[in-house]
């Protein structure tokens, strides 16, 4: 099994890192040349050289794309795209949007040529638009197209959590759902502490401070050291792929294309969003129905009305 | 147990990765305080939601030394120095021990006042005369001071061994001693491919090439992205922190000080240099008694030599 | 760290197994000297051949007990018992238990005088009886006995739900309390199919069945094999022990005490039965307060009442 | 990836056993239908309950061959032969021979009706001469047909190498060629502790003590225990399935077919024995050229002669 990465910055090297640390498949990765510099190469070389001492038998191979193409994405199973422009500290996500959108197209255009049937996961800020994008540029059905969000946010949420009640990580389940960011959508009657739902075992005020520090965690690490945090993204990105290649039937909040079904559930339509969903080796290959309580369902649209200027944008350039 | 890492550069980061994705020990990251950045605990919040996701119910802590101190290196078990100037393309390593000798100082004074029973690790370069230094600072038993080299040097052999070989990586044994670098001694009649000798299975050519691209190994990444390795250095020291906390007993290549039988049974006195030792709880637990060829042993010496000068400039200086 | 199983029966042995496989801990095996056979010397020879081909490098050493006594039991931090006769096809509890206390009161007088500081899981049955007479005959505090029983009796309900959701194992959570076997009560508001209560996923008729499945789970496969099962007991104590050796803080349905707060929030007194806990260094160091429905309250006590005569026949026995 | 074992005996079973704990396979397990019992399908169910508990999302199928019959036997990746009568006490070799090679005929050719690309393992005893026997039945190439039996001799070796030496499993490396058993073939000169030969390190009457051991490691398990180890047989088996289905190239002793070039090399032919090889996809894909001391050579051509007149007599019998 293949899995190759698009983007050799934080995000992207981490991703390659955990997969040649804990993963069983071929890990290749694609980045830019530039002022004479091969950075997948480099990275790749240096991946392998730990790769010996783990006594891991993968290949790890690196492409300038610049230079080389993508021909090399042929035969991958799940393809990440982290490429793009970082949100420095005071860029907004729509600046954002139109750098990367450009680049993105290139590579949807490129994964369509070399790998028709591969699962494509979307890590690329703001995310959710950006997935919806990946989804329209490469007509691939919606369950082959995901975007990362909330697999982070409930990790971030779980780690505050952890601080308070003490017990193993494996014991804490907290469910994210709705845009990344600040219209996140906790769903604290779909998180649980051992046998417990959350909101038994700790207090409000607790788990309000714990949303905010949730909602807050992304900046509060560029805020210490002054660019985004690229580990706990990387695991998250490593979690979905793992749990696809291996067809894990995980559950993950993921972002997804609402149509179909899931969108007639959740009542929300021409837009991708956080929804708990099921990954196996096709993707997405069942979702989660969330009895959301009033409040969580209004919160749920207003996320997803959030986006909709940026995904709007996206319709009228793509035509 | 408890590893504290000295140095939030890519290498001391990569360490501290590593330990949170395959250890099961607390893991203490030691970084600067500057510009109002604390990447230490920017890193160790981001190594904390990663460690969410893998389930690693381990303490992940940073901490800014500058404004907290060196306190909790107390009940440390290993402490890894990788602070230091890395070195530049065009930087000499005279020019880098300088630089760096200072900073250790400080360090190994702070080890004997916090944690006077751990195992030290240096990882800064030029590492086998910074360990050396570290040797005299501290004023440890020489098992427990180790400078890693060797065993990155084996891994980079290995890996090229492979790419003809094809054989796995657990089945290819590489021994390089001597001191990091242009002066590394490769010890081929020690060194197999499965249950054969190297040299039976590969041809001269094919190993001197070999060589000549391990001796290059970290100038080839420089090369390629203008920065040094960190992949394999950090996977480097993993396995030397694991087996010294895990008790294993495993053989690897180090750096160590050269006395009492060691000294003598390699006609060498007064260095550190790479040899093949045990590394077990109490660090350096035994050494192999290499036989080596008349050439080797030349090498060997002139590979202790070629760090002669930068020894007796630091024993001039500690004076 | 140490753990010392006490009887190589098939469970006994295959915990022996799993530590050596997934564990990191020293292992020791105490067995009978009979007709000239030592079988807990042939395990453990056994497994030592298993750990060095699975590169684990850990002890394994197996005692007679009749003839080398219990001294070996000493710096244990887990002693398992897993001796006694064990539940043939038509032999009822009560039987079961004269023998087996016998045998008990032996190996808590040598863990008393061997390692009063460890942590005791009781596997014998029936269990909840016999870990109520090992925390008499130990008077070791209620945090530091502990009967495997919930854990056996989740883990079969959980794979009889994975067969209709489908989905991972570790997305899977049932909660069994009670006593193990027939009077267990499963809790299926405290059950979670992903981010859902299972009650939401599943039709009542499905859970009937897979809650008659876990009730005869165990006699399903004494009428296969003959005898009863063992691999999924001693999986069960695997992970008992692992989360108390790593100090895991894992939450565990699990055999205990009812005394202070615990036995207050239960309704319940004097008796060993299934609660949810949380496992750790010192054995249990917390339990979970589950919203029993009147119903569930009540079946616990009907559960509890069930071994009132045995709980009686020990007290009597043991003054 | 799926592998199949016939036979739910001991050897059968621990390998079902390990591949659940360790591997990512599906595991199909065939067994008799006796006296009511359906082994198989009690032992799958147990391990069924075992892998929930460690998170394993494998299937894990138990089939009663007399009732169901071999059909699902189909798309097996590798498939082990473990089946037949063990070695009792005072078994002979022959008298093994006679009952296991009727149930081996079977076996074969429901192997080539259902899995005709399929990897097959022997471990069935003699079993140099059994695995002579699966080639010739199931007329697959010398590939595809592998014994076991240098893997566990191997690791028997290492076990007594390691009391003296200390040195973790994984620098402990022992070749063990030829037969299995009492015309076994240890290859000092190919055999390392760490960097060094064995013979620089042990002194000969310690790596004499060690052969004598190994050699007779078999039966002192038997002795102990009244019959045969299987712990340390089905790591073996585990051992290489896992270099087999995850292409890992590693090198294991194994009873190979000599012919073409590995017959040429050994000046051996006609016959099944233990040589070092490397293992992957297509089960042995390589072999290497041990250069043999007279001595060891000579050793090898008696081995071989020592299963001659069973050679021959199946060869009679199969016409």
């Amino acid at each position: 099994m293949k899995v190759s990465i698009i983007g050799v910055g934080n995000v992207g090297k981490n991703v390659a890192y955990l997969l040649t640390v804990l993963g069983d498949y071929d890990v290749y990765l694609f980045g830019r040349y530039k002022e004479g510099f091969e950075p997948a190469k480099a990275k790749a070389l240096d991946l392998k050289q730990m790769a010996t001492l783990l006594n891991k038998d993968i290949q790890v191979v690196g492409v300038s794309y610049d230079t080389e193409g993508f021909e090399k994405l042929r035969h991958s199973d799940v393809i990440v795209i982290t490429a793009g422009v970082p949100r420095g500290p005071g860029m907004s996500r729509e600046d954002l949007l139109k750098e990367n959108l450009k680049i993105l197209a290139n590579f949807c255009q490129q994964i369509v040529n070399y790998a028709p049937d591969s699962v494509v996961i979307v890590v690329s800020n703001p995310v959710d638009v950006l997935t919806y994008a990946a989804l329209k540029l490469t007509q691939f059905p919606s369950n082959r197209v995901i975007g990362m969000a909330g697999v982070l946010d409930s990790a971030r949420f779980k780690a505050y959590v952890k601080e308070v009640v003490g017990m193993s990580y494996s014991d804490i389940r907290a469910l994210v759902m709705g845009t990344h960011g600040d219209f996140m959508v906790p769903v604290m009657s779909r998180s649980y502490v051992g046998s417990m739902p959350m909101e038994e075992v700790l207090n409000t005020s607790y788990i309000d401070t714990a949303i905010d520090n949730t909602r807050e965690g992304g900046k509060k690490i560029i805020n210490l050291m002054g660019k985004s945090a690229y580990y706990g993204p990387a695991a998250s990105v490593f979690v979905m792929v793992d749990a696809i290649l291996k067809d894990k039937k995980k559950v993950y909040p993921c972002s997804v294309y609402m149509d179909g079904e899931i969108a007639k559930y959740y009542e929300l339509e021409d837009v991708c969003i956080g929804v708990p969903v099921v990954l196996g080796k096709e993707g997405v290959v069942d979702f989660e129905k969330v009895r959301l309580s009033g409040y969580e369902r209004r919160e749920l649209k207003r996320s997803a009305h959030s986006i909709k200027e940026l995904i709007q944008w996206i319709k009228d350039f793509l035509d």
